[in-house]
């Protein structure tokens, strides 16, 4: 069985726990967490970077190559289908919110939120905090947008950019930094993936010493 | 014919052309200054990011997507090669250099020496730089590494990894942020990039009132 390289706020891991679930490919998973810098990670991956797939003692390191890899040797539901240009767009949406998203609103949630509290013993920034907060209303609005004109987030099927979406959205919304009241379209979307057994077990994992505000793990929200 | 929206010193829009010469797909180029948020670029992109290929109205942004849109329905020149574990090594290689060298050293360079020179009329901060510089010694030695071991970047067979470190490392040479020696297994691999007619084309464009170093378009640096 493959082992996965991952920890619970890791937004690439879920990205990755996601589509293999939903690919319907279990994997043992290994909690590590990056910033110690443990052996076997920095050994798989010299990049440093969760989530880190390995069989054997072949590795698959970065999320993007991870869900290539199981689109193309696993057939089951198809993630990334539809013609060129479709899968095209679902593409540049996986990279909005692998990318844009990830840079503007959690990297500094996590940072904020989780590393100054957890490891460093700070209080977090506050105008940090309250830039995420502002491009995090930006970015549901984008997905409220989408959402209006599309039944799922790249089009008529559900794929890899609902995934991407879902594991970024899910982490910035356990650290508290997601408004939803009046995104009814980004709340009814949300409220759809977090009923999918292949998504709902994530949302029962907790990161010690930080608890998720209560509406976190709730279908009415 | 595709219009290409894009800007001499963007890493990307270097790498998708590559990518394209490479494919012997021809472009119309379009210059683009994202900082400037033009109207064409916001309409096709909401990212506000180049690069952009649009074709009567239809955009393809991101330049992940526009390359694997690429190599989906151009065979000439197949650049995403092999069995699916070496396509998972191509895809790590091509998001090391497209997210962590551009992080590290390709982000800094362009806001130190381009940005605040040509827009912001200030002087680079040394600090910034220093940092930027000791990244690139880092990773030009792991290319190195690579090199040692193969002949093309993510095995025997040239393709997007090469192109993608090709696009990352030629910005941040214009811009004297890189050192070659003592790095001989990098400097004849990039020596013979540079001798490649689908990529010397590249090198011989010039940000207006930002010189490149002497040494950056000679085959013998």
């Amino acid at each position: 069985m493959w082992r996965l390289l991952q920890f619970p706020l890791c937004p690439f891991s879920r990205k990755v726990r996601f589509m293999l679930a939903a690919k319907g490919v279990t994997v043992e998973l290994v909690r590590v967490l990056p910033w110690d810098k443990p052996a076997e990670l920095m050994a798989l991956n010299p990049a440093g970077q969760t989530p880190v797939l390995e069989l054997d003692g072949t590795a698959i390191a970065n999320s993007a190559a991870i869900c290539d890899y199981f689109e193309e040797t696993v057939s089951r539901t198809p993630l990334l289908a539809g013609t060129p240009e479709e899968r095209a767009e679902t593409r540049r949406l996986t990279a909005w919110f692998d990318q844009k998203f990830y840079a503007e609103v959690t990297v500094p949630l996590l940072s904020e939120r989780m590393y100054k509290r957890l490891y460093l013993r700070q209080p977090p920034d506050g105008t940090a905090l309250r830039q995420a907060s502002r491009a995090a209303e930006v970015h549901v609005d984008y997905l409220d947008w989408l959402l209006e004109r599309r039944r799922w987030l790249s089009g008529a099927a559900f794929g890899l950019a609902d995934i991407a979406a879902a594991a970024q959205l899910s982490v910035a919304d356990y650290l508290s930094g997601l408004q939803w009241d009046g995104h009814e379209p980004s709340r009814i979307w949300y409220s759809a993936l977090k009923s999918r057994p292949t998504f709902r077990p994530l949302l029962g994992e907790r990161m010690e010493g930080l608890p998720p505000p209560d509406h976190y793990d709730k279908l009415d929200f």
